[in-house]
């Protein structure tokens, strides 16, 4: 039986979206329990989550805003919800936590609370982009660490291939995100993290494909794709831009004129199947890596679908033990593991 | 009368290309005139280029190849079509360069042929990109320089704008590519950057916006965005990744099955308008900013109309004397500008 602890009050608009959500996932989920962690009063609208013999209520009096500063959430607020939820985890109640509350709040309270493993320096953000080939290609790091060594990059490398790894991808291949193939290219530390990349393959450790450019992540060329989080996170919050842009092109196509509307429902079956394909609300979720338990970040507008999304990430990593993985490739990756000293700069931390 | 100078033996293709979009870039420039670089043999087939008035051949015996080293393309073949075009330029033959060769040998040459302008160390690679606005975003640096200094990243910020303004763009604003909206955000560098550009800003040197994010781009929240080269070449190349994603996703749902395919007859109108939309062809020719000459880089696998679309891009930017406009933004902006060495990592420019 796996336990996920839930921050009900958190993201853009709290229980409204994350208990309908959790009702979705204890269907979807016969074998899974869930905390819900909250005000009481806002489980009232909720009887059919509240009153479900596989939850429980567990009481916390605060609520992270979404701007508030690290500082307020992890000074003033001692009783708020996202805290409360990760202290689940610590506390060994539940196997995971899921919230949708604020990346740099979430970062810096998982990373109080459960402390980074052993040989990990800083902990990182991953997340799954859709790819051509019809899969998913892991990215990390998304924005936790904007400076990063060569180290860095490696242990994000491992962690990557733990997380693949458990989820059922076998001996996943990753890439190291440069500005060509070629082993010349890239800034030194990108280099050296090429050399580190291929020691630990030749060790056995992971399977390194080489240097990939910014289209292989949505080509799908390699299962992992590894950088520090300052490119990770225009990476993606460009992507997001593009993406954004293309469908209101679409939608502006398809409502110009009464021909076009006529259009649009002859085509509608086809254009909710590419919608359907290409919905980022599947692929939401982010893995906080590297911590002593299991954090999930979900999407700050995630909506009851997406949320429910991040709640089965977080049950499928407690189910395929998700920790034990990364502990265990950690552990036998350790000659090439050098302390690198851990970032406070926990203000960096960007929205996802 | 502008003259622009063309290595017609450039690109995946080379004259087949190239010679078609000379000749609709001369009827739609009845004021152009064209010097065209390459092998005299090359121009047989197009004798309405080789003969028109406007037009004169200049012989280069050598060409550089798309997979050349940048040692080969600068040391071995002196006698490159892409290495006399941009000797047009510094001769003052021709008022600017276009070329769809190697990117690190066009940059590598640029450079050694007609040197920075003074207060720039390095130059840089600007391109458009559309946005949600209906205009376009431009970019830099898209990969001339993987590690930059903040000084660095202010010199982008003044050539941009000197860039937008020459075309037409009213005191256009300049945002700072960055992880987060607020200025505690961000790598030191980029920190140190965003204390230049407000100071840059206040001197009336530039329009500084302040941090934007990497959907800002799509979104068009400013006119100019500024990038070290590695994280715009990522992001640049993500996004074209994400974009040949979805057009491949389109086409397979619309040929799925026959009423699918019905579905793409009616609905033909609005898909080539929505692809008119996005069709990154019309942003082809990327800026080579910050040398004391005019050089255009156009994608390797442009067709015609792409070419064609560089060579306007060149010849509009002499046509509005971007060069002086350049000069005098560097010169105004002067006070802040402290050298700071060049980079001779020249085989770290990435293919575009």
């Amino acid at each position: 039986m796996i336990t996920v602890a839930v921050d009900c009050m958190g993201g853009d608009v709290g229980p409204a979206v994350t208990l309908p959500a959790c009702e979705a996932f204890l269907s979807r989920y016969p074998q899974a329990q869930l905390l819900l962690v909250g005000m009481p009063a806002a489980f009232g609208a909720w009887p059919q989550v509240k009153n479900n013999v596989r939850c429980r209520i567990v009481p916390a009096s605060e609520v992270i805003a979404m701007d508030d500063t690290v500082e307020v959430a992890l000074r003033k607020k001692k009783d708020s919800s996202m805290r409360v939820a990760i202290a689940q985890v610590k506390d060994g109640a539940a196997q995971a936590a899921v919230s949708a509350g604020n990346t740099g709040a979430l970062m810096a309270i998982a990373r109080y609370l459960l402390k980074t493993l052993d040989g990990i320096d800083r902990p990182a953000i991953a997340t799954q982009l859709p790819n051509a080939k019809g899969g998913a290609t892991t990215v990390l790091d998304l924005g936790a660490n904007v400076d990063c060594t060569a180290e860095h990059l490696l242990q994000f490398a491992l962690m990557g291939s733990a997380l693949v790894s458990a989820t059922g991808g076998k001996n996943p291949t990753v890439g190291l995100l440069n500005v060509g193939e070629e082993v010349i290219k890239g800034s030194e530390v990108i280099k050296k993290a090429g050399l580190l990349l291929r020691d630990a393959a030749e060790a056995g450790d992971l399977n390194f494909y080489g240097n990939v450019e910014g289209d292989d992540i949505f080509k799908g060329t390699t299962d992992i794709v590894i950088c520090d989080g300052f490119v990770g996170n225009v990476a993606l919050k460009a992507s997001e831009g593009l993406a954004t842009m293309i469908s209101g092109f679409i939608r502006d196509e398809f409502s110009r004129n009464i021909l076009t509307k006529l259009a649009a429902i002859v085509a509608y079956p086809v254009l909710s199947a590419f919608k359907k394909r290409v919905d980022h609300r599947r692929y939401n979720g982010a893995a906080l890596m590297g911590l002593r338990g299991l954090v999930f970040k979900s999407h700050g507008s995630a909506d009851a679908f997406a949320f429910e999304q991040a709640l089965c990430r977080a049950y499928d990593a407690a189910h395929h033990n998700l920790l034990g993985n990364v502990r265990d490739r950690i552990e036998h990756a350790r000659h090439l593991l050098v302390p690198q000293g851990s970032s406070s700069e926990l203000h960096n931390v960007p929205t996802l």
